[in-house]
């Protein structure tokens, strides 16, 4: 899905506004990676990243924002793959149908449970346009907030460089990629549930990321 | 803690009712175990396993069966220790003060996500008369019934059996062997707690269980 150095001029329009944020994005991600990556392959990944994401974003005012964070996502990925921060704490990517609910809330379980020991990423096969109202709510009554995240797709470079993938739903379009460990589990969609449904949802959640984190040695907090 | 064959009579008196039941488990006992143990430990460890129990029971009915449960999981601790089950499933042993409640608990979500994949045990350095309503109380709220179970001493056959003790607040008390495996997870005593302030230390137990049995590679159901 990423675009080359020499692709054709973006498909998609960026207002002024949008214009200038993503050139503030592009100087703090260079900021960050610039000892890895090249400026292009910077620009790239974001440019790439504002396009997946231009589609399926119901708040234009973030969409520069929130494409910063999927290309720096993806960018800590790119880093994985090429070797310079593998062998340190393990990445887990979920994975499921709408990136709104379950692969969400999983992603919340791990970063509580595991904080810095241990990369966590999500994504889905058909992003939705924010992340549900209900997987917000009950991820709220434990304690985790989910307002700042936001559904986006999966990406090869991010699944590439996950340890372990973990596909709720999203069936034969969940990607596979030989020498990965793969686990899927089988979770109900929260989504058009109530927020006593989505509590079941979310408890059975967290009882298997908890049992993941086990499985991979990561101490939990 | 044991006796052995040419030790003095009882110090602990049966009422003839209790001599039946005993006479029956033994039989039970033999049954199970008599390919693995002669008549004479089989006896020797139920006995001793009443003698351990009475001084804090409040239950004299219920003795027996309690004397032939403590029993029966010495009894496969041993065998386990001699080597014909070992290789098989884990075994871990949860101990906290009483055995009343932490361990209880512990061992309650052992079972439910484990299944036959692991095998459970509990005990308590001083261990309570019987377990605690509020323990009882916050697991049955979760569907986990502690009723049929009694608060009972470590014995080093199950510590030596074990591939991991954890530990919960028995301190210097708990007995450490070489070469197995400690976690000490550091959960209040619900001894004395409301029903509310007791659920807290229910879910951060199910929490620490459900990750262990994760790091011992046992799949959750």
């Amino acid at each position: 899905m990423t675009t080359d150095a020499g692709a054709p001029a973006p498909s998609i329009l960026m207002t002024l506004d949008q214009h200038h944020a993503a050139r503030a994005s592009a100087a703090r991600l260079a900021d960050e990676f610039g000892d890895r990556f090249d400026a292009e392959t910077i620009e790239r990944v974001l440019h790439d990243s504002f396009e997946q994401l231009a589609p399926s974003s119901r708040l234009p005012h973030f969409l520069p924002l929130l494409a910063e964070r999927f290309a720096r996502q993806r960018l800590q990925a790119l880093a994985r793959v090429g070797g310079e921060t593998r062998g340190g704490v393990p990445a887990v990517l979920f994975l499921c149908v709408q990136n709104a609910g379950r692969s969400q809330m999983a992603l919340g379980f791990l970063h509580r449970y595991a904080g810095d020991a241990a990369i966590g990423w999500s994504g889905g096969s058909h992003p939705a346009g924010e992340v549900s109202p209900v997987a917000i709510e009950a991820m709220a009554e434990v304690g985790i907030d989910l307002t700042r995240e936001f559904p986006k797709p999966w990406t090869d470079d991010v699944v590439r460089a996950a340890d372990v993938v973990v596909t709720m739903g999203c069936g034969d379009t969940c990607p596979v990629f030989p020498g990965t460990r793969y686990e899927d589990w089988e979770i109900a969609d929260p989504d058009g549930m109530s927020v006593a449904e989505a509590r079941v949802v979310r408890d059975e959640i967290e009882r298997r990321v908890l049992h993941l984190l086990g499985t991979l040695g990561v101490a939990i907090a």
